[in-house]
């Protein structure tokens, strides 16, 4: 490490600036020398306003500092300031996932080509260095597969429906009077945030852009209790699952959406808002990686591990520089949600007639989809019969065209749930 | 990455060196260009003939070489190998955890002064990331704590175990047989393997040599199904667990046992040979790692990880060097286990009379040791009871003192087994 005194400029000091102003207190060679914030309300005890600044360009073009860290998080005016830091040969650690997954090809090219590096370790799943692991420990694979639970508020809704028995809405009603969601959940049940996340674990993993726009996205709104109960009944757990599939050198397949996670999988052992990586290398097979995905301290750790490989570099006469693996492959398209193969979870309530079961089975066949399990409960009133079926993998497409016609079928009151199955 | 051809360097062709020649093939611009092996019997279809030698010191003092591997194992002769090919310049990077575990401090200081790299991930969980993460990503943090499921073929016994109620010696035999456990087994069960491994990542978290003589180690020969059947009706399970715990800038804790696990906690739920590791650390919180510990491909993942990292790195004018943590502190001591604090299981056959528990509490009492639980289970022939006791946290010095007074009481018959609790 360095012996000179290290400049480093922060953008915001809320949760996670606070958390790196704090851990880099205790590192002497490294200084915090200027501070943009507007707001510095969650950090007042923090003695700062002598290097405090309104304009995140003061940052940005401060000769002084080396390396800028950015922790406000969207697009504006972190872009802005990002790149007008690296044309300043600045180096960039930031924790903006929305920014990596929308902007990320360009800011990669830029550092590129100014020769800094910018690191994003703290933008998918807060303190689990999985960024790393992929880019570098891993190196020597070639990554068929990477799923994750990358958002910790879906993780603790569906946690809280499956132990406590509570629905969808009050979970989340409470969620949010504690915090623990936003007023506009959107973001977060929806899968926006699993989203960005999954296109940047996805780039690394497969070497290639990964267009967010193209990621096919179901949330978690849907599900039900009764789903839970059902799909533990059949050995599974229910997850928001993000996920990338290699297919071939030209195609992959990334999605987020709710998915039955066999419960031997490690990823059916995530509770609360932990948040979870399984990554499948060729050589490897399959490791995990699981730890916090958010929060002021472990979202700071990951920032601050970047910042100090950074730091060890600078003063070198040529440095090394981490951004995104090599043979960035520019032809690699993300096939759609329909040209997918999956296992199905498909709960439909029907009217109570004899082989009922058998139409279902028949209009699967027709298709070709083959049922795995059957599940009948006991009536509802109104002589509704409760049919749970697993299918075995089949494409998408198939899948659908069972699913219209199951609906349209005389015996069918409603196809109340069709969910994936994670292989 | 260099465009020029890097020549590379192989020690052993046996399991892990035939997975690492295996990768290599994939990268046009490494090169092994000479192997030094014995038996190449394991690799006879690897055409290798033209660039075979038997002596490791043709590779270690062959001047095209910049990158040495070594995949031998033990002592010698690759201690002079590896110090032969630094002293030479090259670059090292080893699978070989009883050579860092005895020989690291030595040959770290031997590669600081030369200047080159020495890298060993695979050394510690085979393909897991664990001691990158460690090094790099987790940087920040100050690890308080380190736990792991670090040899396979002790987690392979115990899951069997517990779930195919067959006791140690006949899965131990089986497990022999099937070339899952070696014919003398010694290493693996009785936790030396285990102990190697977690004196390179206790080194590393906590920036100090770690004797491994000075490690307390007991193996899982003891352990029983009517132990792990005990354990898991008090909410447990038993996993041979090595760890090291932080205690103050002079004292660590680092032992090898095996280990009441909660079934909440990550570990529990790591079956067969699948190795994991928990770190906690200030900042970060706890962030959980498992994955292959073993095998030609794993291992040879994590090799080629650290020679890919290396390659990144040659030619340029001044090398980043990872090795150890900085401030590398020589007056850290390991506590003996009589000053180690933990919770313990008690499993004691006593003759069945009135007061047999409150007698044992109250010798616990005495010495300061607080129950949690106690079962007792219905009598066993010749009137014997069946006793199960939980303790609060206490110095083990004081629970030995229990225990022995526990042995002498003239109700005990045996303390058929103690074990110690994960934190």
């Amino acid at each position: 490490m360095s012996e000179a005194v290290i400049k480093v400029g922060l953008l915001g000091l809320g949760t996670v600036g606070g958390g790196v102003y704090k851990i880099l207190k205790k590192f002497p060679n490294i200084k915090i020398t200027k501070i943009a914030a507007k707001n510095t309300d969650k950090n007042k005890d923090l003695n700062v306003k002598g290097i405090l600044t309104e304009n995140v360009m003061d940052v940005a073009n401060d000769p002084e500092i080396s390396i800028m860290v950015e922790t406000i998080g969207g697009i504006n005016p972190a872009f802005d300031a990002i790149t007008t830091a690296i044309k300043n040969g600045k180096h960039v650690v930031t924790a903006n996932k929305e920014l990596i997954a929308k902007k990320g090809s360009e800011i990669f090219d830029l550092a590129n080509k100014y020769n800094v590096s910018f690191l994003y370790e703290a933008s998918v799943a807060g303190g689990i260095p999985i960024i790393t692991a992929m880019k570098q420990s891993l190196a020597a694979n070639k990554i068929k597969s990477v799923a994750g639970i990358l958002n910790g508020t879906t993780n603790y809704i569906l946690t809280k429906m499956e132990k406590e028995k509570i629905e969808f809405k009050d979970v989340l009603a409470e969620a949010q009077q504690l915090g623990y969601a936003e007023a506009d959940p959107s973001s977060d049940i929806d899968g926006h945030d699993a989203a960005y996340k999954i296109s940047i674990l996805a780039s690394i993993a497969f070497g290639c852009h990964v267009d967010i726009n193209k990621i096919y996205r179901e949330g978690i709104s849907k599900i039900s209790i009764t789903d839970i109960d059902y799909a533990s009944e059949l050995g599974y757990k229910i997850k928001l699952i993000a996920m990338g599939n290699f297919i071939d050198n030209n195609k992959i397949d990334v999605r987020v959406h709710p998915a039955l996670v066999p419960k031997l999988h490690p990823l059916s052992t995530i509770n609360g808002v932990t948040n979870a990586v399984s990554v499948y290398g060729d050589a490897v097979g399959e490791v995990n990686f699981s730890g916090p995905g958010a929060g002021e301290m472990p979202t700071a750790s990951s920032v601050v591990g970047d910042l100090l490989a950074i730091v060890k570099e600078i003063g070198k006469a040529s440095m090394t520089l981490p951004s995104m693996r090599n043979n960035y492959n520019n032809n690699v398209q993300l096939i759609p949600i329909d040209e997918t193969i999956n296992s199905y979870y498909i709960r439909v309530h029907s009217i109570d007639r004899p082989g009922v079961i058998g139409s279902l089975g028949l209009i699967c066949g027709k298709h070709g989809v083959s049922l795995s399990q059957v599940i009948q409960k006991d009536l509802l009133e109104g002589n509704i019969a409760r049919i749970v079926l697993l299918t075995h993998q089949v494409k998408e497409s198939a899948m659908q065209a069972a699913i219209k016609e199951m609906e349209e079928h005389e015996s069918t009151k409603t196809i109340i749930n069709v969910i994936r199955v994670l292989k």
